[in-house]
């Protein structure tokens, strides 16, 4: 794996040298796992002309089950930092200087201005300039290694909420049933949760993000569920939405059809070369033209890797093309106060026609099942 | 509760009119619940001279059980918002700027350069001043309101702890273990764990912030748990360590016995007045004596409240005294590199010693039980 992440760096450096600095300080921890293949608390990564250096405000864990960083890397601990004193940033700014650095592009989306502030007064004669979002872009399009970390969370999830479908749900709240799925993930191998688990039943199906209450699943609700797991650092999606009970109404068949061509529209779009707006349009006009454009989410889908919400944006005013080997999700859905609604999200690689289309991760089946 | 939340404000504002500016935008998600009673994703808030203001990114939850903003707050809710354009920061400062301010105090511990850089854009004529620390020193001392949640966190803390005592141990992963108390935890009423919960075995036991692994409980071994409820936001924090088996070996007997001492010292420091490096010396030099001074965690304790890990530090450079209504954590340990070890951890309040000293929150016993 070594080779990965330094290819990782190699091109980052490249970008630098392109844009006029020779010397990168990466603090955004998925940033820095990402180019050093594991982000030890506080770790900032220094990329110089010569050695790539990681600093680390305190000592590794001598755990076998702590994430190394790539062995390549040369790594500095900062003594008795972990109270406070010391800032890995300010530590790396310095070492930069020493080792002839005259500017550091710095990550100014994530370092804070008081930390800006203290690497100046450090190294006043130190050029800063912004390295902007250049490792966020870097990660849009993964490799084959990383897709197999997203296919194998996609396939831990399918299984957790698999096992969830075959118990009874009426009586239980949805906080139980959110706890239930992420311990499922981990027993069948998650590194845990990849983001906090939604589960709403009744009038709170439907809501993106919903946080899981002490509502109880009831006969004639519909039940939406989304989860996804963490598996090596990678974190998938998947969403559905069911009906309780053995028949679903008039009026949860009608919006279950819409929300499931809507989705299907947005999958449908994922070509490499299609805008990212376009894919946002082809599921958004689905709901629209049923008269559900109001209150819509503001996006269809995001990418997913490190982070669960990565560049690109499925939205209407996204800028940009999808590229072959990018992980996104497709998740559109209605919610109408008072009711409940459905909510269908999928994650799916972007690949070429001539491969078969997108590749879909999450393969939980997309009928309305009655439970 | 809406005065309570007004004269945190009002403090705030006194302090800032102190310091030369008159209007302060807070953006710290903890620190703007402590003022508003509430902080939606991305919200902050503006403090001018006449009206408070918060201003969302996106329309409040219309959930009954999502958290709601102090009602005497003006809201303000930018359109569109949630698809990244706009920043509620920025949009705060030139509400300020519209309102007649010509400073305003941010706080640069929080605020990312590049938000920053975008607030100046905006509003280029505004003096842009520090805020600081000002609202995590406000919330270093707590009122009995949220002293009660902290004292109801601990009841469901010690509740989830003392069902998994009376359940069989041996057999079962430190995943596991670590996920039933979470589920416990929010069977009794927390709004969820306050951090993750650790769970460490044999070997990990004993290690601070040991990330819960697949191995398994055995005869002989040291276990340490350390978990936390956070009840209406606040976050308390327990750690015990046990033994595995009918009789601990003599070297366990004698850790335990240590590492409790040096514990009870820690807890016995606590005095209204007290500096805080002398309460962690108090703890420190107990385990420094018995030759274990080398690998120590850099502190022994630390404030708790809206998040888990806040001012103060009980370390050894720490600077400053202790108040009366200060709740810390006391939480020494000793970790033996292959053979695991011992942490005991309470969270207590600080209390003048004619009202009988510091007030145990976590009351689960701390003797060496055999399990």
């Amino acid at each position: 794996m070594s080779e990965v992440y330094a290819a990782r760096r190699e091109r980052l450096r490249e970008r630098c040298a392109a844009s006029g600095s020779a010397t990168a300080l990466v603090s955004r921890p998925a940033n820095v796992r990402y180019l050093a293949g594991a982000a030890p608390r506080g770790a900032v990564l220094l990329l110089g002309r010569g050695t790539d250096l990681m600093v680390c405000a305190g000592p590794l864990g001598a755990h076998p089950d702590d994430d190394r960083p790539d062995e390549a890397l040369r790594i500095q601990t900062l003594p008795g930092a972990a109270d406070g004193r010391g800032d890995p940033a300010v530590a790396a700014a310095d070492l930069a200087v020493a080792d002839g650095a005259e500017s550091l592009a710095v990550e100014e989306h994530h370092l804070t201005v008081a930390r800006h502030r203290a690497i100046r007064s450090v190294t006043p004669r130190l050029r800063l300039t912004d390295l902007g979002g250049a490792v966020e872009q870097l990660r849009v399009i993964k490799d084959e290694e990383e897709i197999s970390c997203l296919r194998i969370g996609a396939e831990i999830a399918d299984q957790a909420l698999s096992e969830l479908l075959e118990s009874i749900l009426v009586g239980r709240t949805e906080r139980h049933l959110a706890l239930e799925l992420e311990r499922r993930l981990v027993d069948h191998g998650a590194d845990g949760p990849a983001f906090a688990t939604s589960v709403g039943t009744g009038p709170n199906s439907g809501r993106r993000g919903h946080r899981p209450t002490d509502r109880r699943v009831e006969e004639g609700d519909f039940l939406s569920v989304c989860l996804g797991a963490t598996y090596r650092g990678y974190r998938c999606e998947i969403g559905r939405t069911f009906v309780i009970g053995t028949s679903p109404a008039d009026w949860q068949i009608e919006l279950y059809d819409l929300v499931f061509a809507a989705q299907r529209a947005g999958r449908e779009a994922l070509i490499p070369g299609a805008e990212y707006r376009d894919v946002d349009r082809a599921a958004r006009q689905v709901l629209d033209s049923a008269g559900y454009g109001h209150g819509l989410s503001p996006l269809t889908g995001h990418g997913v890797g490190l982070e669960i919400d990565e560049d690109p944006q499925l939205a209407p005013a996204a800028m940009g093309k999808l590229d072959t080997c990018v992980p996104v999700t497709v998740e559109p859905g209605v919610h109408l106060p008072g009711r409940g609604g459905v909510r269908i999200d999928d994650t799916l690689v972007v690949r070429p026609e001539a491969d078969g289309g997108p590749e879909l991760l999450t393969i939980t089946t997309k009928e309305l099942l009655a439970l």
